[in-house]
């Protein structure tokens, strides 16, 4: 176990982690995090529409391949510290007990200060609600003095809801705005890295920019506030502990 | 104007703030911060059954007085930097644009950090979410680059809903609870200085204590969580902007 | 005052108490209460399209005079023990300080074991909502040891929401069914007295018999549940406070 | 009055409906629609940072001039048939019962087959959850028989919430998107007409062009989605009426 | 595949169809619709109470041939194009991956312009909310290019939450009411066919009826509402795309 | 079958029954009912961490035990009628069909006059979300004539949702508090059978004593409330039948 800080983001798809928290793994990276990612499915059935659309040549195996292989590319091009494949399968995703119990292994190992997953809500995509579920039933199964006695009990890290497509359909509400401008090329070049999804590039550039708008008027707009290039937003599902407010 | 850090506590009756934001007040002045105390009314009509009922000869002047004694002996226990009343009257607490205008002058005269006000919904006490609206809204006036042109523009400080009395009731939900440990004895002193209101001492001890074990449990809990004894929760009402997460 | 148990309805418009509570009005009745109705307005403007539809020589204060008739003939066929009308204005109605310690005077004096007004949202009626606020800024000032020292302070009587005309849409949710199958015949009648809105007869009794079904459900429906035939639903604003649960 | 079907627009400040409905205005006016634009105030206070900033002689009469200048501009732009200022003041916007009439006035004289005004509920901004319930009460007002008799009564048109700031902050949730394609450029004429806001221009291209997005998902997406390229969303406060579903 | 417009009914039991879309169902048929209605179950061991109370020589399987011969009779009363039984248990519903590939099959086959299932939430019915998350989970595997390459993949069909019974207990809110006033007789009828229910005729009339009342209101009231006698509510899931407000 | 009242207690593990309803258990045994304490694991895993610190040695089966034997003691000072075990495992707690079909056993045996289980939503512990939908899924089954023919079928009981540890993180809205002071000795002498926790002793004293101040307010407050000392909040899932309002 390092004594960096750590991160650790699950993605209920291979793609998830670039649009919705690329910023803040490369800006925590920069800051001497070690992030880890974990990728529960490739995203190979539900998310792969432009490789299946080659034709009847395409198996599941080759899409899994290609969409690995953009992961690792967006990974490297956010400086991520590791990425894992858990390979549950989408569309939907199902995780039995000992797939539960990986997952926990995971979090047991990277001891996270934070953790990233996806909202709550979401009736476009049940799998990305469901990984949301096992971050948080998995992050109670590492905290348990009981399971595999011995090790190292996971202490109480947040957890922070990345933002999702529709972020109104899926009921989710941005309570912290993080800066991300000066890793926003490493963020871009991940964006880029997703070849099978180019027609989210520019919606996520986008995002990237009004975020960016949200952050300075809540840090002070045209009295004070920060000049914000790109941000992103989450959701903690517990409470801050603190000293001092600000 | 000073260069210090200032905070702003926005108090529908004269006693509010000892028990919902008393340790906050105390441990933020503690830290170099001003504190500001605004009570809107003494609470003289509606939170002073101890006082009317020793019989005919009470008038609303000396309720009053009485309260404001109180109120300012509790300020002082927390070292609050000012107190300032502002008797617009209480059940129910109506307050007309002049009125807004002055609460809108302190704020911009405070120019503060952050501000704290009461839970958004109280069907047990209109005055207090009443109060929330309240500050919302001259939070919105001092925002205006047209109101009094020439004064200093109010940034975006942060609201802290503080702890109503029963919680579930009110619908709040606070995602960041303070370590007042340290000040705890001044919080103490503050409550014991309600001398009208002593059938709440002991309730607010215990909110304290308990509040004191939810921190702990947030900051770790039995895996490395902080050894806290006293808090103070609060619901922020607008995101945070930050440049690291935690 | 009585020895007698109370209860007070606070209805915005001079029909409401009708449709919405007429049931729990004459069983309360039947049972030895005191029910007391008090109408904030007659509904003169907004609720009384028959009437304006007779022509040009209609007036308000006509208006105003066949409502009331209505009104006292329903209360009349309820058994209630009085009816009450303020004559605030309707669509809008609005109210004062003088207003709102009107209102409190009877409270005070009907000293109510619980009250019933509207629901807390209505897009298409805000007469609704506010009256509903009004009946909760009212409680809260009625139970001020201040207001009028001397007189008798209020309790913590509950406030029942009674059901209004598009539950979903008013966000409305019953916690409590009221079995009025043996007062039906008198809500019937005072149904029948509402001349003016003979388009709303059938519907409300339809309320009425489905909500029997509801009460039958709810209590055990094919196994054991009471044949209820006409119930009323109610949402409580405030817990209960029992020595034991049922 | 015309044969022609109708649209009302009531912004809290003159440069709203620019931002939030300017499509749907452009878009009714080439369907055949007359639009209405009741602007309460100018935003003279609250939201002409720009114009504040040029100095000491500015005046408010001079922003008022200003602003409305650039909202007819707008207006104009996008084709609507008739721009209404009320002048009701900005930061707070406070509105009377004589001012509500006005608003009535005007809805009954349009007799609209839809409005718009903003979101239920917007912690930065109360002028704009005022405007809302100013919307909500007025249309009430507008449908009462007694009112005005004589006059022509209002049916039920709906009420579309059109997009706030922040919107996940708002609790703003878009039940319909609207394809504003074909008159994108009608409305980045009306955005570039609003001088004083040049920071939001960019901003709500990114809007227009990522509600395309949510658009082409939900008409499809993939899978015979319409190649919608500009869209604007919607909250509907109340229930359609349909003869057939779609 | 028909070149007609489709509508699959998604039903956790078989019943369930009749009371809460019978009209829509019947209304689109004659607009020329192929609806398809899936029943999850039969509703045999929790919505049969009659048949089993005929004594202990009732059978499984003898209830399933009752309530599938009624469910079949309704269906033709409504003159649906097709009714299909899966059979897969009640009280509780369970679905397994095959399960749900078995419904995923049947919905790329009719490819429906839209579909209906139950409530999100139901305390008394875990089976309804369970058949609608089926609805959505398996409405997402369809949608998915991975999922039986080749086969045409689904777009992105609204799905209505039919009315349950206790509307208020299920946090259902209809957003969009039906005219079904034109095959009303035909709804009737369906509702006669449920012999087992008869206890739940009366109360959907009822419910018919009342709707019809929400449906005048909305669609205007007293100045221009039109004329509907019998209505069925619904609550979309998703946002509607349009190119005109209405 | 026994003719006294009964209730039953659905806890997730071992312990939660004395903090969160230990004096509805303890008062109602009183009054006469037998209150039966289903425990659907011993928390062994995941709240047992002082056992587990013991070091090596400890076993799952050694953990079990003396969970065990603290229920049954604790149990005892409460003089539950019953507790039962059904050792489902924890973190997470997993039940399969036959599992549910056990619990129904039992609660078609006990025949409950009312039901107690966790709260709704438990972001920290999702074993305790799942023991609530279990209850209420379980309540369902054996409402099912058709579910073992011949038994007696369950009626419809009200499920009380127990207080959980951070109430307000949990969603949690108690609607009614029971005065527990005359069993207060019983559900003390309970805590302190929970050796393994006493870190929770103080915790839930407080709450019993500030859940009896909120007793005091809801009942009357300074104007008549009961002076309670002690009580316990729940929240009712389903809306109550009565025969009077209170």
């Amino acid at each position: 176990m390092s004594d960096k800080k750590t991160a650790l983001v699950i993605s209920a798809h291979s793609a998830d982690f670039v649009w919705r928290c690329g910023g803040a793994i490369a800006l925590h990276q920069k800051k001497g995090y070690d992030v880890t990612i974990a990728c529960l499915s490739y995203g190979e059935r539900g998310e792969s529409a432009k490789l299946w659309k080659q034709g009847p040549d395409m198996t599941l195996e080759k899409v899994k391949a290609a969409r690995r292989k953009e992961a690792e590319a967006a990974a490297q091009a956010l400086n991520a510290h590791d990425i894992q494949f858990f390979d549950f399968g989408d569309y939907p995703l199902e995780v039995d007990t000992d797939g539960k119990y990986k997952i926990v292994d995971l979090i047991r190992k990277v001891q996270p200060n934070f953790m990233f997953s996806h909202s709550k809500y979401d009736p476009y995509n049940t799998d990305h609600m469901y990984a949301t579920q096992l971050a948080i039933e998995c992050r109670m199964i590492a905290q348990a003095w009981g399971h595999n006695p011995g090790e190292k009990v996971l202490g109480a890290p947040q957890l922070y809801l990345f933002e999702p497509h529709q972020t109104e359909q899926m009921e989710w509400k941005p309570n912290v705005f993080l800066d991300i401008s000066e890793v926003w090329e490493n963020k871009w070049a991940a964006i880029q890295a997703m070849q099978g999804q180019e027609h989210l590039w520019h919606f996520y550039e986008n995002v990237g920019e009004n975020r960016g708008n949200h952050f300075r008027r809540n840090s002070g707009g045209q009295a004070g506030g920060k000049n914000c290039q790109y941000a992103e937003g989450f959701q903690a599902v517990y409470p801050r502990t603190v000293e001092e407010l600000d």
